[in-house]
């Protein structure tokens, strides 16, 4: 679906551990285009490796430039991400706006993502290569998201809309009506037989069960596993029937 | 809109630096409960704070307890995020999904999102507490995320859709039909004036020019500054004529 196509790039990165959380999430969410403007400092790599894990690949392939124009060079859109301040602010729309664009984009040719160091977000002659500002929803009391968890986000927000993830599914299919009205007469027969409810205030009761058991799916298992409960309770109260009939007792009365 | 009743329990965390980006992840998205179910390591104050920043009031104010089950206690809903694989993988749904009941019970009562430990997730009898399994979307090949980048996703996805985040807009309210062809008037204007095009292939380029310029929004500012653009091309232009009329000389024929 063209993630391929999208290049991460971080400009002037200061912290190692920074940009293995970076190769972790891309990683993730199923990019591998990474490219580092470096900054003045070393990137550690100790702390890079402990946070990069098994993306460390990710780092290792990397492409490097002296520039964000010189890693964008080959690009169509290019997104920035920004402050919440400045000249570009107007321009700025939550990245899950940009998303079917930048993916529109990159069927066709690279898409470049470009982060700022972590103290001071991008040059303004950065800023002036984007052609799209992209925001990161954040609480205005404190909106500074660090750089890694703001290349999650935009990240997951793309890979989400790949459709590329399928969630799990119920590999039970729902219960059909039939099955269901098996199992509801089961556990009338077994609510009446260990003395729950008497026959007068059956139906009642029984809508009452019924509304407990409807308020989410209801699977052929689990209809099944009900199914055995109220059995079981109907077999018991027969052994208790027995029992009493032999040494004349009565079962307790639990009705609500 | 509720996200001071929706929880986030940490199950024995291994890391301090994680949790301080937790309550990093958490404050930017307008989160302050954490409730901590300490593990059998310290979480290295340094690490934790070096992580959290100005977050870190919410570590100093969490709460603390024995085991998950007395932590969502007080809790009506109660999200746990699942591994990929185990027996409740089919209950699971991607965090998208819940978030709009995740939203709804927290308007009437608390609700807990559950993470478990890095190395391992959750116990099974945590995740029997369950009552929602939360997935987050990830690459098969590499699906396991950082514990701070789950809670960002997690915490990301239901303050997105609080609709509190109110994104930049345009200042500068769209051009009028009017005010754009006076600027297109200028401008064609402006470029038989400086010879870029004659007359009998005017229409043909404005036409050319209207699709660039018709592509995204064309502000009250951005026609101000085009037609600025037009009127002192049209000026210069006259100023050559006058030059010219005086040394006889005509301008270069630059039409593509």
């Amino acid at each position: 679906m063209g993630l391929e196509n999208i290049r991460i790039v971080l400009a002037r990165p200061l912290y190692g551990g920074n940009v293995g959380s970076v190769c972790r999430a891309m990683m993730n969410m199923g990019f591998s285009d990474l490219a580092v403007v470096p900054g003045p400092l070393d990137l550690f790599e100790e702390e890079l490796r402990k946070m990069a894990l098994g993306a460390l690949p990710i780092y290792e392939q990397r492409s490097e430039f002296d520039s964000v124009a010189e890693a964008v060079a080959d690009c169509g859109w290019v997104a920035g991400t920004s402050a919440r301040t400045g000249f570009y602010r107007d321009q700025a729309r939550p990245i899950r706006e940009w998303v079917p664009r930048l993916l529109q984009g990159s069927e066709t040719g690279k898409v470049a993502l470009v982060f700022g160091p972590e103290d001071k977000g991008l040059r303004t002659e950065e800023l002036a290569l984007c052609t799209q500002m992209v925001q990161i929803p954040s609480s205005d009391a404190f909106p500074a998201l660090n750089l890694a968890q703001a290349v999650m986000v935009c990240c997951y927000e793309l890979f989400a809309a790949t459709g590329q993830f399928v969630p799990s599914q119920e590999t039970s299919p729902e219960a059909t009506s039939e099955m269901r009205e098996r199992m509801f007469d089961a556990w009338r027969e077994a609510l009446l037989g260990i003395g729950f409810m008497k026959e007068d205030k059956a139906d009642h009761m029984m809508l009452g069960l019924r509304r407990i058991l409807s308020r989410g799916t209801l699977t052929d298992a689990d209809v099944r596993i009900l199914l055995g409960i109220a059995k079981q309770a109907s077999w018991c109260a027969g052994q208790l029937d027995t029992v009493q009939g032999e040494k004349g007792k009565k079962a307790p009365d639990h009705e609500g």
